[in-house]
């Protein structure tokens, strides 16, 4: 990435002390830190001595900003999954009668770049490992991404319909990014969505 | 559970050392002691110390059984995943058209019961956790079931068509058991069957 040579100056040893502090960026690098911490080590052992490290501030400031290590996860879960909670755009942009191919490209898609995937991986690490994370996992993506598809849909448990079609992205999604399956794991995304689709429709409006 | 009453005489204090050696209990004991040891620590931080405590036997005893961590985890899987690897059965027991019910029934009803949920939420922890864990459940139990269901189908690209409908009872299984996401967590199982076995009959029959 041609980002890194634009950050040269500071990404040798320490960083600079007053970038440190309480400065206009120091949220976010908070937060990109802990994502990176949460994937590296997994949420039982990621520390906020680590995050502040990573985003080269004082473990007292991540404190101050985010408070103990479960909010600070929340908030990294929050980032990590904005797109996908604007789902809501992918829901309402066309009609419900090709909902399931625009909502399986768009979740698919977002686990195909190595970018957008590995926060989310450390999401779903966490939550697979961690009751706490899982509870965070549960609460702010099922609660505000689920309920907003469900909240369109004109069939009997919208709720638990909507969860079953995520059930299948979500699957799918681990089988081919976490335990990569083959030939799932290597297979063409377009052959893949042309398939998945169909059923994830299913879920949502068919009777 | 009763069994606990039962063994009760070698559940208190230290083992008895006659019964920790290599009698012949004790690969068995070492397996039970396994599947804890992961499903408590996780397979990073499961040890084959805390294995032997577990079974009562000295950690050498471990080694000489099974050798590594990844080939006990592989014995623990190979064992939980038993009846799974029976699913030969299960397709071959019945007409295709009726393949998806009988499939969704038994993986769901596996994990429906907790003493069988157990061993497999350890597994699918470690192997989403760690890389070693998931090239062992990949190799032991996709290429052990998946292909055996492939095989008795009659679509292009069976391995694929199982992997997704794979997918669709992991993603279930999943948001049911280890995200806990509601109401999926608490429906009744015959209707969740009732609504996830139609598409698993689909991604295995239909073109």
């Amino acid at each position: 990435m041609s980002d890194a040579r634009e950050g040269a100056p500071r990404k040798r040893g320490r960083p600079a002390r007053t970038d440190a502090g309480d400065g206009p960026g120091a949220r976010e690098r908070i937060l990109t830190a802990a994502r990176a911490e949460f994937a590296e080590h997994g949420y039982d052992k990621a520390s906020i001595r680590g995050i502040a490290k990573g985003a080269g501030v004082d473990p007292a400031l991540v404190h101050h900003y985010f408070g103990p290590k479960e909010k600070i996860f929340g908030a990294a879960v929050e980032v990590a999954f904005a797109p996908a909670l604007e789902a809501q755009d992918i829901v309402s942009v066309g009609g419900l009668e090709t909902i399931g191919e625009r909502l399986t490209r768009f979740i698919l898609g977002v686990w195909e770049d190595p970018v957008t995937r590995e926060p989310l991986l450390a999401i779903v690490r966490s939550a697979v490992a961690n009751e706490t994370a899982a509870a965070v996992f549960r609460d702010l993506v099922t609660m505000r991404l689920m309920v907003r598809v469900a909240g369109e849909l004109d069939v009997p448990e919208p709720r638990l319909r909507s969860e079953l079609a995520a059930a299948q992205l979500v699957g799918v999604t681990l089988l081919r990014h976490v335990i990569k399956v083959e030939p799932l794991a290597s297979a063409d995304l377009d052959e893949v969505i042309a398939m998945v689709a169909p059923v994830v429709q299913r879920h949502l409006t068919e009777d």
